[in-house]
């Protein structure tokens, strides 16, 4: 029975809260925190299981977050704030002596990189503090990274290649619209394509390389490889892999869109000088767009996200296929999310129920990866994401 | 030999005042003037036969515009600022008893509407001011309401139709980027289409009709029905005209730009607040677009604009077609500009020197179409824009 600190309001902070509060045996209270009181309101006034409480918090500045920490006393502070707020909670964390998880990767505001160096860096600082930091724990990354660490243990004895592949076939029935954070979902795919190839990163221009891939109860889809952080983590941490690579599906007009919104500079993370203020175009952009939460209602198909490896297994070959598919309807239906938000929610949750039952524990930042997977898939299903495997054929 | 203060530091700007240096016969001295000093000073140093003084200028405000005018005593007003602005400028002449002359007609900040009603209110006070003001003195409005009174009086008894026909067939090499003030551009074409048929306007979605008109040394071209404020003047003060419409030429790169920047919003001209400030996205676009004025460099190929007409003369059928075409590095050569600068430039220029000269004279408020074209006619070739006719075939 813990106390949990949950920071950031946003499609994602609604499904873990609800998901925290659909697990009352391990999350017994949350105060809930973002820059904007009124939607934390907005999603605790629905919970009435477990005392949810709410309050303002600028999550760039370490010392307000540390205020908060010392008033409630967590046992865990769930940042599904921006992925630029991860340091100053981490400093937060520090400072008061608490564990920290996270969703997403730190990324400094001014450029994208979506590297684990800067808080692989807090390693020997939670360890000597003796207190843990839980890092990626969404589905992509997070699920991909305990499905990876999954096949190595169970299905491989040695994995040569690993293919994540993200695909969202749902419509929400806009012109246009990010299906999380709108800026870091086309700053991640405005910067170069990397993979993984004979220990070392190789780069390519945007969207520059893509094939058709059949997804399991979706269908063919266009799949674009992009870098997507876990690749440096499960290298890291596996290092018998030659190959890993990253694949996300886009329809036509997504792709149109973005194209514009690049060719004209809206895309664009550095400031414009614009009547006296500093505007950065991204931001504004954001503004514009519909908010990914708010896309829930009306949004139909599904996503399917999982791991391709191929290695060996007893002497022999083995290919293998480990994978999720979610409903955006039914999603709905239960949280008031669409699959996006929900599919990287459930996995905050329960990587945070690892750690406060102790089946995950540390002192020091970890990868999910690093923790023995079984605990985690034995529980994942039961929170609404199901795992199904295939042998032998091979999707990209 | 007469002063003239030009306001706006534009494309077009950078046109007038190297044509009326060319022209020194009746331009002897200008004062250019503009929001921004610095880009009346970089158009003034090329000028050397006579003098261009520069000063800064709020043109919305009109007590500084008649400030101004207090000081030079010019005997005209050439404005070539932002729409928005004809109103306080004409404010400005009325108080020192200035001629004025703009080429594009008022329009409020807040809404596109493109109608001379407006302007034409201050007939009675320019005429009880005895002063005169000539509106729309550029290619389109200004050499198209001119082609049509010269055919009414030349070529036709009766005329029935009337379809003004734009091309633009340059290729700035930009992914994207506005002829002309980006602003005005895209309010023009995301608004209704509008045309004039049996003594009423008649509105359609934007760009829901279209047909491919083959230009004289250019070619067929896709061509979207649009309103252009012309048609207003052109049927008031030719009232037998039984249809008038007016085309313009969009590349397909062209449309699905601005397909993409509507559906996120970014041609709105509605505020929109932002970190504590109110944004017009449409204003802010327009800071990321190119300058219209940058395109001139490698600028190629060619502007075709005219007008087509079906009636009658001497009791049979008569179809005429009067044309312009101009080539955009041969602009750029002689004045540092692209034709679409270049086409409304020099018009500006000819018809302050109509007025200035007193072949056009008249006390209150003008339309191009309301004076003997004979005299423009005579001259607009001379200074770059020699026009072509043919009988008989029909584009449109």
């Amino acid at each position: 029975m813990s106390k949990v600190l949950i920071i950031g309001a946003g499609g994602v902070s609604n499904v873990v809260v609800r998901k925290c509060a659909q697990n009352s045996a391990v999350y017994s209270e949350i105060l809930l925190a973002s820059r904007t009181k009124s939607k934390c309101d907005a999603i605790a006034q629905d919970i009435k299981n477990i005392p949810v409480h709410t309050a303002k918090v600028d999550a760039d500045n370490a010392a307000e977050v540390a205020a908060l920490i010392r008033d409630f006393h967590p046992e865990l502070v769930l940042n599904v704030a921006l992925p630029y707020q991860d340091l100053p909670i981490m400093d937060a964390c520090l400072a008061e002596g608490v564990n920290y998880l996270d969703a997403a990767n730190y990324e400094p505001k001014d450029k994208a990189h979506f590297e684990y160096s800067w808080q692989w860096a807090y390693h020997d600082r939670f360890k000597e503090a003796g207190i843990m930091a839980l890092l990626g724990s969404g589905f992509d990354p997070g699920v991909t990274n305990v499905y990876t660490a999954y096949a190595k243990k169970h299905h491989f004895d040695t994995i040569d290649t690993l293919d994540i592949v993200d695909c969202n076939a749902g419509n929400h029935g806009q012109a246009f619209a990010t299906n999380f954070n709108p800026e870091i979902n086309i700053r991640e795919i405005t910067q170069n394509g990397k993979f993984y190839k004979d220990g070392g990163f190789h780069e390519i221009p945007p969207m520059s390389e893509h094939k058709s891939v059949d997804y399991p109860q979706v269908g063919p889809r266009e799949s674009y490889l992009l870098w997507h952080e876990e690749l440096e983590s499960l290298v890291k941490h596996i290092p018998e892999i030659k190959q890993a690579r990253f694949w996300m599906t886009f329809g036509q007009e997504y792709l149109t869109h973005l194209r514009v919104l690049e060719d004209v500079g809206m895309t664009r993370i550095d400031p414009v000088e614009f009547q006296g203020h500093k505007i950065i175009p991204l931001e504004f952009l954001k503004a514009l767009l519909p908010e990914p939460g708010t896309l829930g209602q009306n949004y139909t198909g599904k996503t399917c996200i999982g791991c391709q490896l191929t290695g060996t297994k007893d002497g022999k070959p083995q290919t293998y296929f480990i994978y999720n598919v979610c409903d955006h309807a039914e999603c709905f239906k239960e949280v008031k999310a669409q699959a996006v938000s929900y599919t990287t929610g459930v996995p905050v949750m329960l990587g945070g129920a690892m750690m406060l039952s102790g089946k995950w524990s540390g002192k020091g930042v970890f990868n999910m990866e690093q923790f023995d997977p079984d605990p985690f898939m034995e529980e994942i299903g039961k929170w609404g994401l199901p795992w199904n495997e295939a042998f032998g054929s091979k999707l990209v």
